[in-house]
């Protein structure tokens, strides 16, 4: 393209500012994750990274929480996952919570893995791999989530049946908190029990409970090992208050595109489900479904601008979504504003409260589309 | 690592089978666009692919719409996506449709992009830019949406005030319609009428408003050239039935990877807000919010095993569903199994109506954890 070849070249790629941003201070998480050491009593803790390290990037918060808080046990949903991360610390514990398949167990000993054992299928097919180069693994047992996990029956028979585990090198048991969120729930102290009956049938084995949620439990609850995810990222795992010293690592901020004046009786966005009752200014954001902010924030979600809150007004579109900057305009707002649709001013449980989301679904939502800035 | 260099290296460095699937077909996309060419009494037809193609994966369907069906102007949403597809096309039209911003100009130029420009400050800067090397642009004129484009005043300016549009060299006009999922809604009749009156006053461009939803409504919105996305993607944008021609190009297939007995009282998943009346064999597939599949359809989605569909009982987890599968269990249910989440039966349609999320929003969240495969 001749066209092409008579401009300048000395352009980068992609103009620096072209992009809503997610910015992830990863000084904030990796402190997020030594107040959930200090939270657990300075139970050892594992790094819980599946799903992309809840949408904040593994390549980049594994390794900070190996190197600068010394974290040596991470979990990952499933093989690929774990493959990803074992590329990126060749020398730390990986646990692969889905377990291990036919026809994978080459993998897991190719990359020293070890696999969650789920079920008697999955621990007979652990002990069918010859122990020379085979990693250790954990057994799960399940106390009540019926979602992953030996079932009460298996849980018996693993442990009355000793060729059930003959071989194995288990250097974990464990479980999974079904109410964690809520202390008040009954089923809590039930798993407790459970599993708490389980342990005593492997004294010499760690053994671990605690999700965030169980971490906010108490002491009861943390074992040898606790797993906290959401707290690490920002998030409450609790209905009750947010521990002090957690802090939000992550901010999303989008560009104005556009501020426009709309007179009273007009709509604003698609099926026209904002009506303004007086003349108001609209400005339009660069950030919409297809980024992760769900169309849950359709005229109730909150940004922040110039410290300001201000509401979203009409349906969250696929590449914007358009908020109401009356009480800024114009003095206290211009196209260069930032706007925060998530971080330290507009948090998860902000978000969660107004949009009856999940905070983890509001947090692993975030898309590819953003610019990531790590700091 | 003395151990790792013990073992054989034939292994892949993943196994093919560990992961979720998407399958994208992009021999029923491209039918799909074609479909809504016909449907539009053959107006020329552009290729939607902002949002990564809505997800589907820009870096394949739009060569797919180049090579394939001809297709030669696509829009996209923003600068950054703009640049990646002209690094894929060199030679097709390009429309922004988020407009030009200060410093961005020459980013345009030198990959050849269309700007779509939304306000008379986008329209003054770019006839700021030296006309030698400068695109062609489109002007968006709002007529109703109040989003983005010209509102009415500066479209009154626009037109009556030749130096505002001095120099340019304008290659569409546009507008976009706010309701046109609705027939009935006289909004589509208005803004179609405002439009109209607009385009008399640029007899000899190109004028564009129809997205999929404005095709389905006839002749009268097709103008010079229409806009496809959630046609093309096999969802349907109006509340009417669905064009027959148009398929579903994708499917989201999981794995199984427990089936396990939940006895009569026994709850499910986190917050225990399913319990068994009776005892039921319940599927765990590797599925979850964190691969883009909405808590929106805890106890109320559907999955399709061997052609039966099953509900999702309790509530979406981060990298899991569960599943009841009593009505397969024991002998039409394996675990080589695989699970269908959205496709060719399970429909954006029918997701969309058990969820309440929009098709639109189910369709683009889609994550890249799954495996992607091209057919």
């Amino acid at each position: 393209m001749g066209f092409e070849d008579s401009l300048p070249d000395s352009l980068p790629d992609f103009p620096p500012d072209c992009l809503a941003t997610l910015t992830i201070n990863l000084g904030t998480l990796i402190r997020n994750y030594k107040s959930c050491i200090q939270l657990a009593g300075d139970t050892e803790c594992a790094g819980v990274v599946k799903a992309d390290a809840y949408g904040m990037g593994i390549t980049h918060v594994a390794p900070a929480l190996f190197h600068k808080a010394n974290c040596r046990i991470f979990f990952v949903a499933n093989l690929a996952e774990a493959i990803k991360l074992r590329r990126i610390l060749p020398d730390t514990v990986i646990y692969v919570l889905n377990g291990v398949f036919s026809g994978h167990e080459g993998y897991f000993i190719k990359n020293n893995l070890r696999p969650v054992l789920n079920d008697l299928t999955q621990t007979a097919l652990w002990q069918a791999v010859s122990p020379e180069n085979r990693p250790a693994c954990a057994i799960h047992f399940d106390t009540g989530i019926n979602r992953l996990g030996l079932s009460p029956k298996e849980t018996t028979q693993f442990i009355n049946d000793v060729s059930a585990r003959k071989g194995l090198d288990i250097s974990l048991i464990m479980s999974h908190l079904a109410c964690s969120d809520d202390p008040d729930n009954p089923m809590n102290a039930q798993q407790l029990a459970d599993f708490k009956a389980i342990t005593r049938n492997f004294p010499d084995i760690p053994a671990s409970l605690a999700n965030s949620g169980g971490i906010l439990l108490g002491p009861d609850y943390y074992f040898d090992l606790v797993r906290p995810g959401i707290l690490m990222y920002g998030g409450n795992p609790s209905k009750g208050a947010m521990p002090k010293n957690i802090k939000v690592p992550f901010q999303i901020l989008g560009k104005i595109l556009q501020i426009r004046t709309v007179d009273a009786g007009q709509s604003v966005g698609y099926g026209a489900t904002w009506t303004a009752k007086q003349s108001r200014h609209i400005a339009t954001i660069n950030i919409g479904y297809g980024d992760g902010y769900p169309q849950m924030f359709n005229n109730c979600g909150w940004v922040c601008i110039k410290g300001v809150k201000v509401p979203v007004v009409g349906r969250v579109s696929m590449d914007m979504i358009t908020v109401d900057v009356t009480d800024l305009y114009p003095q206290k707002i211009d196209p260069e504003c930032d706007v925060e649709l998530l971080g330290p001013h507009i948090t998860l449980e902000m978000a969660s409260e107004v949009s009856t989301l999940s905070q983890y679904e509001i947090l692993t939502g975030v898309r590819e589309r953003y610019q990531r800035i790590y700091i």
